[in-house]
């Protein structure tokens, strides 16, 4: 079978959308489309030209016998500065507000529109790094975990706050939990995790910064490498203390629960982070 | 601008698979790249050739001035038949074997490639039902209603052990958990489920299937209906009983923990449920 150039594109765009960050050698599209490399290589050219025009990733190609192209989707400046507009008009609303000056943020972490612009927004910012896992703890933080484990193309682990079963051997640690001040254990399954991995710490909210400070001591009693942690949304530490002070957020939430109850939601230090 | 047809399609279905199951209007694209209706409607063709030709879904086309494209992503009888063996080579290891025949299955839940696989299978079993959310339970479930909500652009919620301020006010229900046989609470968020919405409930792995029913009665508690139920794996029930009959199952494992230690996974009843 022989495929034209219009089909091949198409087809070629979506294989490689489906395999992000991952070599796909001239040799498998040159045989899956019946196609001269010759061929396959200019088509990779336009997919590239079109990737980079938009911008929303880069595809590298890679010359010569063995050579084929990686996919990596990102957000330019401009389109990362959308998402965030998108995702502070999404949570100002006042409803949102719980009572303690919690955020009601569970129906965002269900959507997937919102859900792929928070991936692709934190997979923006570790775009080149040298990352070999995310890691984050139950419950509200796997959607986050998963969405930038899906764009960078890396597992991603489960912190749980308590032994199960159904995860083998694990290794503990105590954290002070800095919103209720008390002393609180996690844990991760012995296989998950090797030695010397490179990590990134992801999380939906951060209020005291306790549980970021938790997985980073769970980090270096696995011998591994912390490379950044970045939270969906920051909220007001509760005595006004952080417990971590390198942490990147996507939008910041100012929630009053006193006389008058308001949420304020405006973007965090995510954009000076990331593109200054 | 103008954009060359072979730009316009890459993009094009970069932006489709974007926004899976989502009109697309002819305006938009025609707009996005300052070409001519018609020639958007040629593009359209060509993706929708391409896509019915590689088992890899359908666009539908919307004709008429109001009109546009809908990129639903499922497997063809072929590719889910390779994906399903994909699966079983991946859980087929002794290594997996837990202590009461549990099986170890955490990696596989924060693997991409496995997450795609599992999201895309579930979401052609009910590609042609009228869903409006699915549902699961915490931690290991998670990553699988994500991964079907991601390709069928519908929300997913998540049940819950217990209560948790930052959930607002909760339904809950009690249910006997097969497998320890124990009477446990699960609960939802009241706002995450409207009276009337169809769901369809997905989790990672079935032994008495204690925690679907309990999911189940949750759904009739919030007046809304059950459309199926489907998970990756099915263990042996301990008892040899099961609490629900009409659950699809990827994968089928034995896990025998007595004289002799060994897992033997094999297809479930997945493509005889969705493709006969």
């Amino acid at each position: 079978m022989k495929v034209r150039r219009s089909n091949r594109l198409v087809d070629m765009t979506r294989y490689l959308m489906e395999h992000p960050r991952t070599l796909v050698s001239l040799k498998f599209f040159s045989e899956r489309y019946g196609s001269a490399k010759s061929s396959i290589s200019e088509d990779l050219s336009i997919v590239k030209h079109t990737f980079h025009t938009w911008g929303e990733g880069r595809l590298e190609t890679i010359p010569g016998a063995s050579g084929g192209a990686v996919l990596t989707s990102f957000y330019s400046k401009e389109n990362a500065q959308r998402a965030i507009d998108n995702l502070v008009a999404a949570v100002n609303d006042d409803s949102r507000l719980l009572p303690g000056g919690y955020v009601y943020l569970s129906d965002l972490i269900g959507r997937p529109d919102i859900l792929r612009q928070v991936g692709r927004l934190i997979a923006t910012q570790y775009v080149d790094k040298d990352v070999d896992v995310i890691m984050t703890v139950e419950t509200k933080g796997i959607p986050i975990a998963q969405s930038v484990a899906m764009y960078m193309n890396k597992p991603f682990v489960i912190v749980r706050n308590s032994s199960h079963i159904t995860e083998g051997p694990t290794v503990s640690v105590n954290y002070v939990s800095g919103s209720v001040r008390r002393i609180k254990k996690m844990e991760l399954s012995r296989r998950t995790l090797s030695a010397g991995a490179n990590v990134v710490v992801v999380d939906d909210f951060m209020k005291g910064g306790g549980t970021l400070n938790g997985m980073h001591s769970l980090i270096k009693e696995f011998d591994a490498n912390l490379v950044g942690m970045t939270v969906l949304a920051e909220g007001n530490a509760t005595n006004g203390k952080r417990l971590v002070d390198n942490c990147t957020a996507l939008i910041k939430v100012d929630a009053e629960d006193g006389e008058t109850k308001s949420i304020t939601a405006r973007p965090g230090n995510f954009m000076t982070t990331v593109f200054d």
